[in-house]
């Protein structure tokens, strides 16, 4: 597939940016950059093992850098000056890094892209640390950015709203994992909500910084963050299924979704359709936490007998192919277009 | 003390203009005002248990909330429309309260204003993601305020600097309890520096906000955030001295410094005064993590035994009597400027 290539190589380019602004090795010349004049005096050896070290980690691991890209191609797509703005990709992938670790540390995960999740290896006390520290200093950037104060004030806006939003959707998904709300009571329209907080905020502050790099209006810049969401939330969907079919190939142990008690559009799904016996079956596997492969594969077979896992398949094509239409008329017609085209069609029926 | 009571009442004063914006019961209508529009739709019952019932809890136990009344005595002092600009003050304390739920996870404390720690009351996953979403949903009140866009941009970046020093600060605490550095390598300047980035920044944050109200130029609003910083750090060597000699009324257990392995100036101080038998003592001990009373009371002795609990007081009455000097002709002569002093004093010379 061609678009892996490319999200190869923007892989790359994402990551000298990244290097660029937050290198791998710090000194108190950067730390004042970074942070301000200190009065008194930084210790960059400490900072530099308890931040730049563990980020730096946690970056070098992989990740496939699609929200960058995604930027990056809706800037070419609407002709917005890269020279000046190319590095909003930057805090766009600081965010999610910063996010992936709070998840890892809040689900109680201890593998994260192929090695330790950040707080097994490092620390809890330097992983909830760093986490947060990622919501804060790649926005340093943007205070040093050359442009206008309502521009500014536009893309700052945009951020804060996609943080706020980030973490309801996070207290959303952690409240229903601790069983805090029936999972029969939870709608379609509640976890699509849930995953558009959780998984449709980032795409939609790439989109959201792009429309605004590109002069697009509030209106417009509303309609491409929303299609950019939807994105979102469809690739979280895919995700949802391959974490119960197995196509996974890197990242969670199959079937963690079950034991992690999560309430997927599969399971909303199931319990609407299933006999009352299958759904008090399946309400009970996923209260139980359990690491028990037999009981996950029970549960799974309670999704594939009601059908759930085709349904979620093409419930998410379907969102790709309708938020289309909202922007179509938007997006002029170039090879970025397409370029966008292949991407959303991409996070959907991806194995990885 | 006069200043006692007056916190009391002030304390009254922000408590309801929090609750005026973040209120104990929400809905969807609420939800939507802080974080958007929903594209599906808000569960506002989980995100009440999850984030609303926690908030509320811990804001509930107490505080003194000198902060926000530090930006409100400045703001009155400089004369500010404070109906256009006293939620500042909101942003302020929630800020200092979201950075004590990380506090407390982070050195594995278990007791916060005498309660429970909310990780342990309502587990780490609820406990992590409140922290950082108190980071980011008191500046919806920024994003609503009705002020021109260069006052935005400048009480934007104020926020941002400030929240990238408050993780540098906590990077090299951790950094410095975890042992990555020798405790006789760390200078009194990168103490001060620690702390004017752990506690010197919300000070700094409201005295900006209130410079920034005031319309003063951006060297006023530095010196007005410098004196605010030096403020925070004596109230922290304070902090610090109430933790070894027990005049804490409230708050952590006596020389639970010593257990976390806390370097304080007392610490360096006794450090680069000590033989060299008390010295590895003093850094044995500090290295243990220990709970053993004995061993505490050995520790504080050898901090008492070099006077260095005394010069840590004077430290303290010094930095404030000297940062008066910077301000003094900033600061009109009111009665604000009375309080703002007894504020000051207050804060090296209380037991509580």
């Amino acid at each position: 597939m061609d678009i892996e290539r490319e999200l190869k190589e923007n892989r790359k380019i994402v990551d000298s940016l990244i290097e660029g602004r937050f290198p791998k090795n710090i000194d108190v010349e950067y730390l004042t950059w970074l942070a301000g004049e200190a009065p008194y005096s930084y210790d960059p050896d400490v900072i530099q093992k308890t931040i730049f070290e563990p980020m730096w980690d946690l970056l070098s691991r992989g990740g496939k850098r699609w929200r960058p890209w995604l930027f990056i191609i809706l800037a070419k797509n609407l002709k917005v000056d890269l020279e000046k703005y190319q590095e909003l990709a930057i805090i766009v992938e600081l965010l999610h890094n910063g996010s992936l670790i709070a998840d890892d540390i809040e689900d109680g995960a201890e593998v994260r892209r192929g090695d330790k999740a950040i707080h097994v290896k490092y620390g809890l006390d330097i992983a909830v640390n760093l986490s947060s520290a990622m919501y804060f200093m790649p926005l340093r950037i943007l205070m040093e950015m050359d442009v206008d104060d309502s521009t500014f004030r536009r893309l700052i806006n945009a951020y804060l709203e996609d943080m706020i939003r980030i973490h309801l959707g996070q207290a959303t998904d952690i409240g229903w994992h601790r069983g805090l709300k029936d999972p029969e009571e939870i709608t379609v329209d509640h976890y699509l909500q849930m995953c558009a907080n959780k998984t449709g905020v980032l795409p939609r502050l790439a989109a959201r910084f792009a429309a605004i790099a590109a002069g697009l209006n509030e209106e417009e810049e509303r309609r491409l963050g929303r299609f950019a969401e939807t994105i979102g939330v469809a690739f979280q969907i895919q995700d949802d299924i391959m974490n119960v079919t197995g196509a996974e190939k890197l990242g969670k142990a199959f079937g963690e979704d079950i034991t992690e008690g999560k309430v997927t559009l599969m399971v909303i799904h199931a319990l609407s359709k299933a006999s009352e016996e299958d759904k008090k079956r399946l309400k009970h596997i996923l209260s139980l936490h359990t690491r028990d492969g037999a009981l996950i594969e029970e549960a799974i077979s309670i999704l594939r007998k009601y059908g759930s896992i085709e349904y979620a398949k093409e419930f998410a094509r379907n969102m790709i192919r309708e938020s289309w239409s909202s922007v179509e008329g938007l997006l002029p017609d170039n090879e970025y277009k397409e370029k966008l085209r292949d991407l959303a069609n991409f996070l959907v029926e991806r194995e990885f």
